[in-house]
């Protein structure tokens, strides 16, 4: 380590979309690069954006437990796939998050500060390391701790997201909807992404290469709505007030469908508030994560 | 063809980003999908937006001579690929587009109009295709026009891109440099990208697959642009203005590059003008092509 990498003014910024999955089929594998879902959904505008700041290099392969701490909104959150960044970037640093999205209820808001965090200290220091290479460490840190499947590398590519074929960048596929719309979401709470995946993925799995199916033969986005809500009710995942939420908006004749997984219902356009939900809206985001530039940065 | 089919009020719009390539190697491949470049390059804030109006259908398959005309920036131009995209989709429509970025220069605008009108006609018909199939349509357009080889792969990403593999999405293969910045360019006129590679490109592939070995292993803005100089001055394609001005830039302390192709120079941050040259500025886009959302497609 030389004084240099000691520096404490290396800080970098990184924003990540949100990502809500509609269906998705679960693909485990002993290497975690090759793990991962298919399945499709939507990014949002609405996302995480990231800040390192002391990053300092302490090679690579730390233990992660020892690297980092991450601030969300103010409240300190333990949040494991960002220790596992930081540890295979060989750093520690300080992190910061900011997001308007609940963690755990299905906005891949994990997903979003370990991709987040691996931009945002390519953006403080030189990490000799590809977008590709920042996507696949990011989505490693997810799968390995148990906290997503296919959010990181549906929220590294944007916009409206089908993941072909699991895994990362050199293993998976990613497609997408040629769509972009107002999106509007409520949240009843969380639901364990690891419980679900822990159980008999089986029925879940089936019910989603079937939706992606059904998706990629008419590539729209009330398909994608119409494969999610089939989905979450032959996956057997529906809470009571989420399938309520999920019936009202289609009496209204909008489309919605529930966030996997969390106990959360999105709408496209105005069709949770046009059924009279107090629901928040945001724009499916055109790109995938990007580092934040700094002022100067600017044509002007 | 129904009654609604032939409805004259349909009409969509579609960004691409302006694609400035800084070296690369041609790959050349009896299926044109397969066909394409490798190579490095920065994708440009100032794109192409194509407007497409009085969409009809009328079946795939129809002569590429029959369908559209393209009017830019309000002159009549003749672009084969975009005739050859509406051809492809089925289609004949009225194609506007508007774009700051001249012609012939290296920017990217052919592969530009090509994949901006694959878009734009899916925003405003169902072709019943996903992005990945759009992306294909407008390189096999432009591979077969001769009028590029990785622009539009590049143009779909966004960002830093990297070709690593020639082709179209199902056979090339896409990663990015993780940054931002500022650009600059100016141009002094048209080089035919036809006639460069109709000739002996087997000395420029080898340059340009050495440029990009180089910016693997060291991923950053700073080490594409010297791998785009160096790859200029060993594929033998600098004219002397450009020689003059890219020497200016590194004289004052900047770093600037060759448009593969064009006589264009682009520089990081500003660096022409530093160096007292009337140079364009815009920013490196985070985002590969989009469907524009109308005005309703607002979160407020």
């Amino acid at each position: 380590m030389t004084c240099e990498d000691a520096a404490d003014d290396r800080s970098g910024r990184a924003f990540a979309p949100g990502h809500v999955t509609a269906f998705f089929s679960a693909h485990d594998h002993e290497n975690p690069a090759r793990a991962g879902s298919r399945g499709g959904g939507v990014t949002l505008s609405d996302g995480v954006t990231v800040t390192v700041s002391d990053v300092r290099r302490t090679g690579a392969g730390t233990d992660a437990s020892a690297t980092g701490s991450v601030a969300l909104n103010g409240e300190r959150v333990g949040v494991e796939p960002v220790a596992r960044v930081l540890a295979d970037l060989g750093v520690t640093a300080e992190v910061t998050a900011e997001s308007p999205l609940p963690l755990g209820t299905g906005f891949g808001v994990s997903g979003g500060l370990a991709l987040g965090t691996a931009y945002a200290v390519a953006d403080a220091v030189e990490t000799g390391l590809t977008e590709n290479d920042l996507v696949r460490l990011a989505h490693v840190a997810e799968v390995v701790s148990e906290t997503g499947l296919g959010d990181v590398v549906a929220q590294a590519r944007g916009g409206v997201p089908l993941r072909v074929e699991p895994g990362a960048p050199g293993h998976g596929r990613l497609d997408g909807i040629p769509a972009r719309a107002r999106i509007e979401y409520v949240t009843f709470g969380e639901l364990s992404t690891e419980a679900v995946l822990s159980g008999d993925t089986e029925q879940l799995t089936r019910a989603g290469e079937a939706a992606l199916d059904r998706v990629r033969e008419a590539p729209t986005l009330p398909t994608l709505f119409a494969a999610g809500r089939t989905f979450a009710r032959e996956a057997d995942l529906v809470s009571p007030t989420v399938a309520e939420t999920i019936e009202a908006v289609s009496a209204a004749g909008g489309e919605a469908t529930m966030a996997m997984l969390g106990r959360t219902v999105v709408a496209l356009g105005d069709g949770l508030s046009a059924a009279g939900y107090d629901a928040t809206a945001c724009l499916t985001h055109p790109a995938g994560a990007t580092l934040v530039p700094s002022e100067e940065a600017s044509p002007e």
